[in-house]
């Protein structure tokens, strides 16, 4: 299986937020990302980069709305 | 090895760019792809979508600028 584990950028930092990663769709102002368990997580973020033999996406929150 | 096939999303269909793609990474206003026997390809591009255990990883070319 050749899913990826899902990190956002912020600040320099990598965060995972999702392991074993398959999908990665646009939906709305973000992204859905869908794991091979079928589990769905939705972030207001863009694809950044990918290392995909160190199976890792990096994601990129999208800029905040003015208030 | 878990590299994928990018492929650019143009008019509905599908344009293979470049085979066994391990790294994306911005670079200056676009893509830098490079697969896993080091060959590099730069596109006016960011990353649409992905299906990992498919090794699909589409493409959308940005729009360009008005002349």
């Amino acid at each position: 299986m050749c899913e990826a584990n899902a990190y956002l950028l912020r600040d320099g930092k990598e965060t995972l937020i999702m392991e074993s990663v398959d999908l990665v769709a646009p939906e709305g102002d973000g992204l859905k990302l869908v794991n091979i368990f079928g589990e769905q997580k939705f972030l207001r973020a863009a694809v950044h980069s990918m290392s995909l033999v160190d199976h890792k996406v990096f994601l990129k929150e999208l800029d905040r709305r003015p208030a």
